[in-house]
């Protein structure tokens, strides 16, 4: 039977201007939703997996569009809740070889940052499922998005469901009074799986730029928070806006992995790819041994480049074909 | 010589679904620009005067691109000022027949609604304008806003400028503290020319629904502040979302002036109209006499109901024609 | 706590040409599903209600982009298989004035019309539902629809669930072997509420041209079947193609009830408006006495008339609005 | 066997801003072609008869996608030629309401205008044609192209061919040389059918505004030119550019006929619509009595009010229905 | 005088997500008409010959407007016939990089694969052809599609036109009973030119995988079937969904021929590339020798990857500039 | 303070197909506008200079919207004037790989070929810049073009600005009776800054291909006219229509300058990045040393291969980033 994940996190409209225009060009935006952590699900959805994601909406039409996009998303939608009048915002301008894409954040003051503590029944929503996910975006928010995190993921604990967490949080984005390394220890300690990078372990522990090496810095977590058990990073190469080059690395404890690099030279859509690789580790885990859910990781975060959007709509067939090394693409009839 | 006309208040980013699609169902949004005050200047430029607008915006991009439209609807951004982080917004859903249009509003901690009095030099600004139009709107964001237009008016009234004021307010539209009966007050009794209705005055006043007719209400205005010549109202009949009449009256102290009623029959946006009322009678009474100045005011309004957008792009001739009686919109090659 | 109707029925591709355009000028479609119980379904969820829709759909993407569009409008899609080619199709050209809108059929061997009884779990599938609604299409799809439709609604019986049909069916659309005649009564007489016309009671009967008197017609109706408790009618003037009139009309029993017209000048879309009826008729008979019902009915159905697609996306307020009487249409800010 | 008719005029690529965007608005334009001939041609192919359209396009890729435009819409594009560089261009914005469409046209220096009569062998081109019409525009563009459209119509003379002309033409258009009134009447005279107006005729013969009577102009001009058989005038009452009203009227040199008025009350698209008259009366005349051809040319006339572009693409199907009486526009499944 | 082609298959409604989305996202379609034999036609009537096709399409506005499609693109349509109700159909979801571009047919059941022999008289139809081009799909779909392939063969043969043979099908595709080499030899050796592969030759055979070389089974071919003058083989690289490299190789008899190979870096659209391969070689053989023949098939195939749609649109003038060595798509003025 | 260029040229109206549609493919067309001039203009102005602009357009609406787009990208068009009928168009059709991009020009007969050299009042337009540039394009189109722009070149040498001239243009645009040696070199011995290739300096000599060094033939183009202090080349390797590289190369009389080469791997649009490096060489000229500007200039051309316009709209920080050899393009949030 499939398995379920849940996920925490803000959903916020994107708004692009087409193809590659600029802020300056446009007269439309193309909408979509999307967060870290509900891209996670999605992808998880897609691959066959069952999906809930936790999350809050103003009280208006839009937060219910957006509801609605989770929903034709394969999302359950259950415990989302409403409140409050803004909506998160992401503006998106695609770059293009050397020219960068931009992106401006509104997000200040919207329904998911005013969330407090009390309006979520962790034992409730957490009940039958296996793997709860949760990014260092949401505890950068607000005092209320970071407690009801840590709330989420202590029950999640108690109930026996595997915590992942993708640290993919900088230390200046937060601003609400704490810092980075108070919070950030506090959550990934009760966590089982960690994706992060070298700069997110040192910046999580605010040890700064003594070492870079990402297999030490992993293997230092692993010694400081015996409940993890894996910590995952995903390698990027960015040759250009429209090619980059990815590659997974885990440490698992015992051993230290790396996948082959996956070459991707025409990028459709490089946002919410490291979603995908987390949503892809995800599945991997549950369904195979670590270096194969490794392959799969790398794989689905490689096919997410290719898809408009946050959301890593592939299905299992494609990112099974590519793990096993089918890289050509051929059509399929 | 070409008069000119100064306005002062926020630019919303427009986000519609497009055509009559419901928020539910769409997938990207139009994007314009619009808001009540640079409403008024645009249709003033392109009827031929100069036009210029202040404001405040987010300092990036958004801003900028808010800039750019109003540059290319012929306006003067030189009093522009950016700074903080968020563009005020409104989306709206089109209705038809018996379904209204809706309108969400997301302004609350808007660039603008964070403006300070002293981030305005209003001699500088103002030292070239024949004409000063602000609307209720914007004492109604903050006190910022409203000392701001306060200070306009003043220094208009010192320099010898005509101003004029759409008091379109509502007073449950007064969140920051002070009630609408407060402030608009202060700012009608130094402007020369007052756009409003029934309920505008009762409001102004606090006096409640003891009389509905225009008429006394707005020699009562002139009686209590002298300072105001004339006092105009736009009637509109809903027959449906898709059918409107439109209808000018005025006080000017002397005598009560109707137009004819206007029918239009088949409304393609509905948003702006009493903006476009407003800028045909700051161009009207500046180039007519007062009959011929409310039927010009009349014909902009009823001819922007045909416009999509906020502003009112429609040629002196387009206008002049209707006034003339020409409502056959017969093709013009 | 809400109430929650279940629906049966095939869900076709629509696609359309954009805006006018016709078949000949077409070089791209717009794409949305539709199919009347569906399409009452959704509606009843925009109403408030808790819905879902039991149907088969081809085991391919576009079988999962259908099931997608279900899941966006809210329904619950836990109830949809999978299996077959072909997916249901209708090709949409919308007309004005004159020129009357064209609609061309690619259904036959589809997925669904190639279900056999045993597919399904009538018992489990209803066990929650406090409605059942079918209309007469999906018998005159296959043996195998109506069969499935027939042992629906006996299980509906059993479970004690009010059962609707709306007999919008022809008897030219009968094609697989069996007449309109043998198969409707069966179903009808099942049924708690009728929706239907003159015309379709005569042909359901058999009954030739005798007697186009609703009234009469509808009493006799009930007098055959007693377990029918109310039999309704939705008029149509058709002015042309861009404006009708909606009456509708019920004898429940005992009394003759008529709504006043409604007069929708400006059609958008008036594909799904009779679905839109239906819906409003079961949530108006579960929330309303028979008259209210009825005005709730016929408004829904008029706010369809200026939605784009096939279904009701309009709000329970926008509904309610219309029925008290408010026809303006007036901007809601 | 299906009649032909060959047609000869300027086919212009018509550029308009979508929707009901003003020329200031566009962001892009909606590419169709239009020429009040090839309007008439490609109508009286969908009617079903045989149609040629004889033109020069410049020598280049614009050129030939003109010609496929004509292609695709039924004609025959045997006879169309190329030479020189510029396309005949006229941009269309729409309006609405009392808002009038505008028309800028850029046509001077067309491939068209610079044709000479040997260009064209009549002979071959009509040889096997039933009608040839011809518009009051051609002569209008230069001396090559008058002479062209003279020496078509008496190759159509001589070999037996039916020709009708829409002096459609206003003497304020003609800017080579040539006054309106030396050039028309010789074309005129020559013809079977007339298309015109009172002002239309007393242009032709420069006699000013004595007589605005339609019905004893026409027997002038059958009196004088004995060759023309009919002289067709199509009233249109212009109500707002959203509503017209069309009736046919016909002096066919023994009796006068008109037809009921239609009512368009929601027009999508009002250019070509004296063409799809035109189009219409050569198919009538070819297959009705007088009274029935006028009836189905103004019911032509009125379908192509809702379809958008210059040509009227509607059915045989459809002009019969209407001309019948059945103007509701129901849906056609 | 330019030769003339025919050509005989079915040609689909093509429906595609815009840009890169997948069908999961879609809420449009673009709409085009592509099948292999007619896609071959248009690309040799682009080339500068006369080309006709003849298929068989519903007898409804989406037959009418698929020929419509196919006249536009330069093809005469005059023997295309039209029965039945259904249009064949393929949706095509666009891949890149390592995601497969996706393809679902709904071509059963279409008024194509009910063609009865019957319906055509090929005498007729080829009466003034140089050439008749068919493929391995045509044969595979039913009996009646085979048998008039068959007969379209064997009548080009006694009228003495050269028959240019696709065996692009495989022997999965044949489901109407017989089995792909009891059919498909009878057309091949009927045919002077083979386009095929080394698969296509072993399937043809029922040979298994005994040989790979093409070089060898070509030779093999001509021995047996010994009408068959050349046997020619487009290779394909596929690096990724974006980078394909294309060669051509050709057995003639007597010489291995080979291009170079073309490095196709960015696709826009790779469905009809075999087909502009096909129709290159067509013009090749009837202008060149057999190298350049097959560099002008190998650079017309190129270029079709450029294309969006199924039909390849470039001129004589740009197939020659890149036979000619010309890679570098410098901007021409 | 801001540095001010003023520039002098033709602005054309762009039109395209959408995407990488082919002329034969669009039903509609993108709109924008171009012109080396003022696209170098634009260019400055979102680098943050002054910059206005001095054209000629219709008098009409289409002229009044190519002014808007040159006010929406912040050029002052105080002196735009306006006359006559015709806009200059061009119509752009996109390549990619080995498929050119394809240009249609229709500028015959426009407002600006019009022009007579007294319409301006260079002394008044001239008064407050730093900065004139002209391009070999505007003398090349008329007798009153070129000598309006000498007329330009000498006022601004008289008030100390200086001047850049881009020699684009090539002997065979030169069709109004003077050929391009005759003109050219007057115009630029009176600059400061000449940009050129080999073939441009070539040209202007009327010597023939005896030298092909840049290097040696700029040496000598400053020999001969001393004014002259840098002659500059922008070097471009088109490898395919998707795939270029950049190069600057600068003789400023001392040294020989040559930037890295840009590589250029997944063009948007290639049109007017010749303008982008001449607006960043007179940027770089005028804030940085030699060689910076050069690397400057280079990168400002490359970034304009990912904007899709004729106008660079990419950001001072965008430029200087690049330049400083940051190529990967990663994501800004």
């Amino acid at each position: 039977m499939a398995k379920k994940v849940i996920t925490f996190g803000e959903v916020m409209m994107r708004l692009s201007p087409p193809g590659y225009e600029k802020f300056s060009q446009a007269s439309s935006f193309e909408l979509v939703y999307g967060g870290g952590e509900a891209n996670a699900a999605i992808s998880c959805a897609y691959l066959g997996m069952k999906a809930a994601h936790v999350t809050r909406f103003p009280d208006n039409a839009l937060g219910k569009a957006a509801t609605q996009f989770l929903r034709k998303h394969w999302l359950s939608t259950k415990h989302v809740i409403y409140g409050d009048q803004m909506m998160g915002k992401y503006f998106l301008e695609k770059g293009a070889v050397h020219r960068p894409s931009e992106v401006i954040y509104e997000r200040e003051g919207s329904a998911f940052s005013l969330i407090q503590p009390e309006m979520f029944n962790w034992e409730e929503i957490l009940k039958d499922a296996d793997w709860f996910h949760w990014t260092g975006i949401t505890p950068s928010i607000s005092e209320g998005t970071a407690q009801s995190c840590l709330d989420a993921i202590k029950t999640a604990n108690k109930l026996g469901i595997t915590v992942s967490g993708d640290i993919n949080s900088r230390s200046n984005m937060w601003k609400y009074g704490k810092p980075m390394h108070e919070v950030i220890p506090n959550l990934a300690k009760h966590s089982d799986v960690v994706i992060t990078s070298s700069r997110g372990i040192r910046e999580m522990f605010d040890i700064g730029e003594l070492d870079d090496n990402f297999k030490s810095l992993a293997k230092m977590l692993i010694d400081v928070y015996p409940n993890i058990k894996k910590v995952i990073k995903k390698t990027r190469r960015t040759l250009s806006a429209s090619h980059h080059q990815i590659q997974g690395k885990m440490w698992n404890g015992k051993k230290y992995i790396k996948t082959d690099m996956l070459n991707i030279t025409h990028i459709i859509d490089r946002v919410g790819t490291g979603d995908a690789f987390a949503a892809g580790l995800i599945y991997g885990l549950l369904h195979y041994k670590d270096k194969e859910a490794l392959d799969f990781a790398s794989s689905a975060c490689a096919l997410k480049h290719t898809v408009p959007g946050d959301v890593n709509t592939v299905s299992l067939e494609n990112v099974r074909s590519l793990m096993e090394g089918n890289t050509s693409g051929a059509i399929k009839r």
